[in-house]
């Protein structure tokens, strides 16, 4: 038997919080498990900093794969139980593409590594490019395995996750709107958090789903569950993904990266035993794939512990307020009151911040849905719904909830500055008293405003 | 106002996937979880290699110990609610004894590091006496709030760790056979596991629960509710705790450090950037307190990765078999069985392998339930129901089922070795085939047995 | 100690699915759960024709009324906590308002019949006018029971359901757009259809929740979980209340109780074996609260089964069709399709059927949320959040999603008709071919349409 | 195609609360749940007077029918995956036994009806007879549906839920002492009394149990999993199905049937309109399968609710008992005690009760598991575990937990009798105080003792 067809003697299963159970049959799946560079993936957390403000959501990108895996794995049970192609182009389910579907959904974050946005941020990664690179490289343990299915086999997968892939339905299964990898995050960051607001219905969800010519589309009896599931995505982000204290530890997460990668320059690393040997290549922007893949989120605190012990202060102390967690405060802005931040920054300079390190602006903002815009420079599949005769309507032009919020941005925009300037301490508030009162006249409600005259 | 009266104008909550919401009230119990040592808590799993197991099961003592304060509030306010003293030694419970037990219960765990079973095996720490530590020595954060309360107010608290404190009440709330403790990582570790064994029903074990002039102890009614917790006790015990492949990963754990240790000499410490800065002071056994609060897991995963360029080859496959999770195999064995294993380790020479580090025995044993032993080195405190003439009775006496396990040890005892002596690659078959089949002719049914005679 | 300060000694609990537990501590509370017009509730399903779609939804009206009391009685717990009046007023929360809270939750649903909505029309009874009857006329139990905490409690009770008492706390909390009652029974109905749509985040709705002069407010941390609740509740109505098949289930019963009443003339109860003896006093419209009492859902059930038997061939066939569950069939229709509805009615009367008794047009309409209107018969208390500052915004003013939805009303006009029409047995069809056909020709997509030209 | 064969052609769900959704393949099946016989059984509730005491507990036998067969669906599904046979008698499943089993399971308990337990005992009905007799007889519509498959189908059927079909598998599937019904009622039973007692892994249940030559067995990797089910079934005897307060609701039921066959016999009949037309063949004792197909609850409580207005104090009191929920009290006696219910039989006497209706004697025993016994009048199908080389090891061998409770009966005997003898209102104290005080000194911690000495 060839390896693709390669089917354990009895299924394997991972038991999974989120799903029950994970069933695998493939040989090829479970060897990518058990890769290396999968392996690290239970060493880098799913939300970062969230963990921070939502303490359960300590969960790791591991299980998130498995997740996306697992329900990519039910879709392709429905659509062959279901859809099953009967003439080549009838648009309906091709249970050859399986497999590929099956690789390219456990992978799809593989590139992923520490704190990845703050990470990209400071260091000019892209776990995209590094996803592709881990699929493709010969020298991973990932690449070795895929290419035992066929030569050609990593660059199938590979093209799954840049949505080159000519199969639609396959590609939309790993990414679009509604996909096997939203519907886990939601799902699994909501178990973890304990909130219930990323709750919806994915037995429905994917029942309603269905293959057609043109890639992925819903049964019209599933639009008020699609809409649900919009409605969730949207709750999350705005009660969760965007929560201010864990944007608040990022930037902390972002000016400790930033002050460590200016002290330690190739030419200044006097203190071998506090150096961080496995951050050094991305310090000295010469780093490969392998050094990459050496990195978690114990690697970054691990620094940070050390780092508390150096003689410069500004990186002992963001380092102690991120393993503390002691985090800004922030306030809304729009664009109004934006003007008033040079005069809010001069008064944290002045009770003593270096306001480069001390504080921060930082927008949150997502298209909870958008219909399809080709003037987009990413545009997104809108959802289609098929009726019974076989026609499709697009999502926001039958549901007046998704209407409303369709091709509108959510989120804020935040000003984040040290808690002090609040909350002074009874010896800070001694010292500068008029400065923390001026600064409190510019915060009402948790937002920036002009002070009224006195 | 006094510090210990302090309470905070509005509730504060951590939201908590297993209690929901987890309330502070007082303005200490906030200070606690805000200091250093706590917050080191969240780069802490709870349950260790039980993740390599289980993968949801990365959750921290950090929500843990938050747990076990909030069950201990619940049965506070029920207690005073419904049993409040009217007379002092009327058995019933005085609310002024609600702030230690609280701070007890938020900080019973305190003193742990990272993978603690094995850590105190090869560096022979003790969590406990560090708890201790961190409770009363001046140096950290922890004794800084708690001794704003009152001078003495670290020691009481450590007392009711230490179960030396008089009101039998308290220190049952947070260690006795049903405690808050146990309450907690049972419903904690089954919520992150995915698993349904340690589910039982909190809310009507704390109904039941009542103090009295010997401690706590159960209504009558909920008889078959605290049996019912003693059975998922049970379960958890031997479905998870003692899984084997946990325990398999332990074993390299143990074996890993053990290695390093040996190299890490003082007096070898050639390669200074792969020098594991911050677990020198324990190679060398000249640790403080100072040092041991710099560990956590991922200080321990860091230097694994660095050690797998180690050119010790034993440090560094052992290094990458547990970063990349590969699994020892093991098989039961009994008194009589235990004769055959020399014979194994024999063989597993033959094969290649030096056995100090990779292969070993191991033990996982836990009294589910016992009734009161004087003899015991550590006796435990039964679990006794009141009826409703006030007379007491013990479980065991009324439970058939509690009766069947009491002083019974559950678990067993393994032998684990390489998976390639069941399961060796092709070239490795070539090489040893006739020592894979001698071997082999000593495991059946996942137990050493006496071969039969061929 | 006078009755309504009467606590029981050990506050007393009713186990159940959605809140857990609901705890009685006051004995007036418990002796009002044990009347026998309470008790009754039992026996009266929640949902009426919807556990014919959603066989799970099998719940009755007793299970709710005790949850929105729990729900009530949480509040009023959290207000206490944290919101005590401090002076008389000041708009924070008097917690002797507690009792007639508490009363007025538990027994707002007290008048409920069976089937209530189809009742009501049949029989011109109105459920809001019984419960006052119940709760103010001098025979009920529930009467006397209220009689003993003071003459007029009974009447502050009613006039808490009938809004007109003058502390608009307790109204708000019983009846408003986020209110106990609505509260639970979107978390009932929600648990025990098994969907997830109803389920939002009550522990934090509860704990956002707080007094103020006006009423009722939220903080303006909680506007998103608001917000979450307002759309679970939307869902709740377009998938389940206003299902087509529960509707099409509920014009049967509506036909068929119509029909009966047109039978069980005073003059005509030939066959008294067959009298559905209780609903006499109904058919005659000569009943009393006695009679009303008497009713309950397996009542009507009862004297269907018998009706089964009876020579009027419609009434026995409506009888079978309900206690059978065949649903007629339905599809939409707007104001311009509308004007076809009497074509297709003369279709179905060619095809046998009397179109009195085997169609219906039904409505489904509600408004999942309204800022206040004074021009509206009954304006809605509008949900209003309160800010840092203590100012008041109204809810549609800031959530765009509310917004999209506010003031508009969802739901659908359906025309009924039956199953036979769309799918005819081979022997119907044999008849009435061209008229099938015709018929088919209106309808496409579930809508009513006009037809293309052949 | 053959109806047997006949796929809808997209599979059809019912939204279940405990099993999410049920999925519905086959024609046959979707006709069998459209059948009147069916329909029937959403009117009769699946616990009897359980749910008096946990209000959740008002679903119906319908619900748990579609439950029993969605189990028998899974583990078709899962040996059709896993162990499909290859040659006859190779002990593996056999996919063309599908329709029969799950025919069976869907069908297993359609000879129920209301409160049948009590029923049963009153009017010598036996349900298993009615089930066989629906499935056979050419009357019913199940009938019908089941000879349309094959005139020997209805018989096949029959003999599957008599045991007596040749395949051992799918008998086990349906009744064994780990089967698909008693899953789906501890599960559904816990679910809607909102326990958790009944909670296992059924997910994980499903997962290890295989077919074999003998029947059905399960992988000793599940042992654990097989323990757990036992103890939570036994968990749910004792505290949910052997509950006082419902034992008590069923002996009022029993004894208010049995005073109303007394009253009802032929010849007295006096009063038509308060006559229960739909029970008298059953008073008579001349029914037939049509007249108890017409009966469910609602019949039932119908006819109460008359009889409260009879001149029969004892019908009328007993009625309104049963109706309102006034429990009778009950304390345990063993073997000794027993003794002393004559005297206690006395005393109620004299304050004023009739004994033959108001007191009872009330056994509930089950044996929660046993090894075979060919002793037994109805010998249990032991509970087999397969070890790897395909041995097998039957359960309490190698379970302690199991071996703990095997072949010991779990329950208790308890004496019934009116609450007014424990708590008399002040106006029955006067009257009687010394019965009561004497009554009173045999009563101890729940439990009938013979008195100490004045």
């Amino acid at each position: 038997m060839s390896y693709q067809d390669e089917i354990l003697p009895r299924e394997k299963v991972f038991r999974d919080p989120v799903h029950n159970y994970i069933y695998v049959q493939y040989q090829v799946i479970l060897d990518l498990i058990n890769t290396s560079e999968f392996q690290r993936l239970r060493r880098i957390k799913q939300l970062g900093t969230t963990s921070l403000t939502f303490h359960g959501a300590e969960h790791t990108r591991f299980g998130h794969c498995l997740g996306v895996y697992e329900i990519t794995r039910r879709i392709c049970d429905n659509f062959q139980r279901n859809y099953p192609t009967k003439v080549p182009g009838d648009g309906l389910w091709d249970d050859s593409e399986r497999l590929v579907a099956l690789c390219a959904a456990l992978l799809h974050d593989i590139g992923h590594g520490p704190y990845s946005h703050t990470f990209e941020h400071i260091f000019h990664t892209n776990h995209e490019a590094i996803t592709v690179a881990i699929i493709t490289s010969p020298m991973t343990q990932v690449n070795q395995v895929l290419r035992r299915v066929s030569p050609d086999f990593p660059q199938k997968v590979a093209s799954v996750i840049q949505k080159t892939y000519p199969n639609k339905q396959v590609v939309q299964m790993i990414s679009s709107q509604i996909d096997a990898d939203r519907m886990d995050y939601l799902l699994r960051d909501a178990y973890n958090t304990g909130t219930k607001y990323g709750t919806f219905d994915l037995t429905r969800i994917l029942r309603v789903m269905r293959p057609y010519s043109g890639g992925i589309t819903f049964e019209i009896d599933g639009m008020h569950a699609v809409e649900d599931y919009i409605m969730s995505r949207f709750q999350m982000y705005v009660q969760i993904y965007f929560h201010p204290v864990s944007r608040s530890m990022e930037v902390i997460l972002d000016h400790l990266l930033q002050r460590a990668k200016e002290i330690y320059t190739p030419d200044n690393q006097q203190d071998t035993a506090l150096s961080p040997t496995l951050l050094l290549p991305f310090f000295n922007g010469e780093f490969d794939l392998k050094d990459y893949l050496l990195l978690d989120d114990g690697t970054m605190t691990t620094y940070f512990a050390q780092w508390r012990g150096s003689h410069d202060t500004v990186l002992s102390d963001l380092a102690a307020r991120f393993l503390d967690r002691k985090p800004l405060k922030s306030a809304e802005f729009d664009e109004k009151s934006k003007d008033l931040i040079p005069r809010l920054r001069d008064l944290i300079q002045k009770a003593g911040f270096d306001t480069t390190y001390y504080t921060a602006i930082n927008d949150s903002y997502d298209l909870p849905y958008d219909a399809y815009d080709p003037h987009l420079k990413k545009p997104r599949t809108q959802i289609e719904l098929m009726q019974k005769d076989g026609s499709l309507v697009e999502l926001s032009t039958i549901s007046s909830l998704v209407s409303a919020i369709t091709g509108k941005f959510s989120g804020d925009q935040r000003y984040f500055f040290p808690r002090e300037m609040l909350l002074p301490s009874s010896s800070e508030l001694e010292l500068f008293e008029p400065i923390y009162r001026e600064f409190n006249r510019y915060i009402l409600n948790d937002h920036i405003i002009q002070p009224k005259e006195n």
